[in-house]
């Protein structure tokens, strides 16, 4: 018998007959033998409904209120996700962020974890009840409902997976795993059996939708073994955890063999896969002076925005003696109050000007095998130039290499490294699949 | 200064447009110099909605999670109502019934208050904000959300009322007021400009849906004067309070002069108005054994299925020698569970026949002029028998008497009722609005 959390996205729940399914799966899950703790989303496009009648009502909403507001959603999922459960078989019992011990900071709408103490799901698993937990909630010292933000079920998720000592937090959602790069892009791209924790943040932080990124970190943190899956399919999806893969996770037998680190060819290049982005929007801050501070000066301004910057590129005396060009990307919601701002203290930077560039794309290549092979740069901006891709930006980190290019080329460049990389499922298969073939 | 909880039900608040209009109205209220603590209920056809997606997902839902189904409603409207007062100029913060102090039994479904704290809403108030209050729901022992059943956010507010020591619990709806009749049935129908506690329980308990049984009774028991008025005008309502009405409540000061008792005429019966009740079923057990014991047997296996009856008749040997008829009257939605019971006590009641008619309807006349005016009854009957409406049942209290004709009678029958007792806004105006003519 293993402790199982499962969690399910707005999309595994939008309807009726969707929560049926996802009932089937629980109920099937339970009568293997193990215990269940399911994390629910609200249903479909409940929260933009919801953020669109507030709209509605006032410019900018309390966020005390919106909190309250948008957890009504998981509210209606979780009564009926248990409903549904106890109609397929095995009792159920639902749960709202704070009856499940969630414990958060007053930041409402973006609230942090600060202890969860899950009581009463221990009790009610431990009764032989599935517990049907909402997401995306806490509960503050004020005794008033938080939102954990963007990403906050897959949190709630992995959080209750750690307290509750769960063998496997499963995250469901429309897609079979993780891939190699966006199969919408990419047809021929490849499902990742396994990652470990930090190609899927690298992943995560560059544009790959499946897992948010916060909900990585914390797993990465306390080792809390992922296995994202589709919740339309049997299919086994993406093992994440550290290393190589157990072979049994207290009980979770994969039902396919995963391929262990030793089973890459040094052939293929150890790549996990190509993340994009086409979210994030270019500002450049032209003629900036060229001394020490200045660059600070800018970036303490954007930071009083609360903006979220990525990439940072300086190049000095391009335009100008004794000024600089400095050009960053953030994500499109924090643009223009960050334009905003820099213009306001224009005579204190006294910079030329500022231009903002919405149509790019950001393409990142993440994979542990970076750190020891000095060829994959070179190959990443071979196979780019011979697409006739132009580089606007490059960051890179120990295991991921980013790069700005014109929106418009995103798709192409994607491709194509995809390819020169060998990523393609007809090379790879072989490979990747531990030689199980087609 | 004054304190006035304002209530507002689910038609009040069905859309954006609405629910800025109630803002506007609470605004209003607040601005004049009195602390507002509103309480609201589901948007429109929440509920239904909600009803409906668990009734295809479970035959027969477990309770517990119906509750935190159902409480999504106020969640929703109390988050968006507080946001729109806000933005119309007070500051506005929600409570659910939990964080109002609302502690109940745990009778999901159909909690009853066991004590109400609303310490929140104080601090709220006095903080000059305005309190917006999740009508309909408050919390157990178990710290489980419990909602109170129909009506529940007029009890609610009342109860509300009564732990703050308001001085008015306002309860708006999409009527102008209690009527001598309701005026879709009889055009003459003339509004009520004050009724005292037990008038408004015998017309709330027999068919006038605008305030529910509940609240009334609450507010009878705690002396919380009520003011029932509509949420699409500004006009005066209906004042229930005890006896005579008060000159000043407190600083509410009537924008009209209230009737007294004594400007009612001696000429005019005294009589509050007409409920009528086209919900309910008649049951008749033919053939029972007139022996000690027998009915109560009835009415023990009656009771044990929750049925709520109203009237009762038995009539002895009239099918028969030794036998007796019994006949009551019930909400449809008990008829068919009781029947069953009935039905499946056939042996052990030893009656000949089960008997049931839904095409009934009850007609109630309520007034305190029924106390000592004997002649009421008569002209009531006269005034039937004229109109060719045959009795089927009959049942008085002090202050009402209840008949039971054919359903498509009813309407003939209240508006025959309505005349022969002067109801008619032509002929009593005069007399009911103390002389201050058309």
């Amino acid at each position: 018998m293993a402790l199982i959390v499962q969690k399910y996205g707005g999309s595994s729940v939008s309807d009726a007959q969707a929560i049926k399914r996802v009932a089937k799966r629980v109920v099937a899950t339970a009568k293997a033998g193990h215990q269940v703790v399911v994390v629910v989303s609200a249903m479909g496009d409940t929260t933009d409904d919801l953020l669109d009648l507030a709209g509605q009502l006032a410019a900018s909403p309390s966020q005390r209120e919106m909190d309250i507001l948008l957890t009504a959603g998981e509210r209606i999922s979780m009564a009926l996700l248990a409903m549904a459960i106890t109609e397929a078989g095995i009792p159920a019992s639902a749960f709202t962020g704070p009856q499940a011990g969630i414990h958060t900071d007053a930041k409402y709408g973006r609230a942090t974890i600060t202890a969860l103490i899950p009581e009463r799901i221990a009790r009610s698993i431990k009764d032989g009840h599935v517990a049907v937990v909402a997401g995306f909630q806490g509960i503050n010292d004020f005794d008033d409902v938080t939102t954990l933000g963007r990403g906050g079920s897959d949190t709630t998720a992995v959080a209750l997976a750690q307290a509750l000592n769960a063998d496997v937090c499963e995250i469901y959602t429309d897609v079979d795993g993780l891939f190699s790069a966006d199969p919408r892009v990419v047809p021929a791209a490849h499902q990742l059996h396994r990652a470990d924790f930090e190609e899927t943040l690298e992943l995560a932080a560059h544009g790959a939708k499946v897992l948010h990124l916060r909900a990585v970190e914390f797993a990465r943190r306390y080792r809390v073994p992922l296995h994202v899956r589709s919740s339309f399919s049997d299919k086994e999806g993406t093992w994440i955890s550290d290393g190589p893969a157990k072979q049994t996770l207290r009980g979770i037998v994969p039902q396919v063999a995963l391929p262990s680190s030793k089973e890459y060819s040094v052939e293929a290049p150890i790549i996990s896969g190509i993340a994009h982005d086409r979210s994030q929007e270019k500002i450049t801050v032209v003629g900036l002076p060229d001394r020490p501070g200045a660059a600070a000066k800018l970036f303490e301004i954007v930071a009083s925005v609360g903006a979220n910057i990525d990439m940072i590129v300086q190049n000095v005396g391009i335009s100008e003696q004794g000024r600089a060009n400095v050009s960053f990307t953030l994500p499109e919601a924090d643009a223009r109050r960050t334009l905003q701002a820099i213009s306001d203290a224009k005579d204190e930077l006294s910079y030329r000007e500022l231009l903002d560039n919405r149509e790019i794309g950001i393409l990142s290549l993440v994979g542990a095998g970076m750190r020891t092979n000095p060829g994959v740069s070179a190959k990443l901006f071979g196979a780019l130039s011979e697409a006739g891709i132009n580089i606007e930006m490059i960051s890179t980190s120990e295991i991921r290499i980013s790069v700005v290019t014109n929106l418009d080329e995103l798709d192409d460049a994607v491709r194509a490294v995809h390819t020169a990389f060998g990523l393609d499922a007809s090379e790879t298969e072989a490979v990747v699949y531990g030689g199980s073939g087609r």
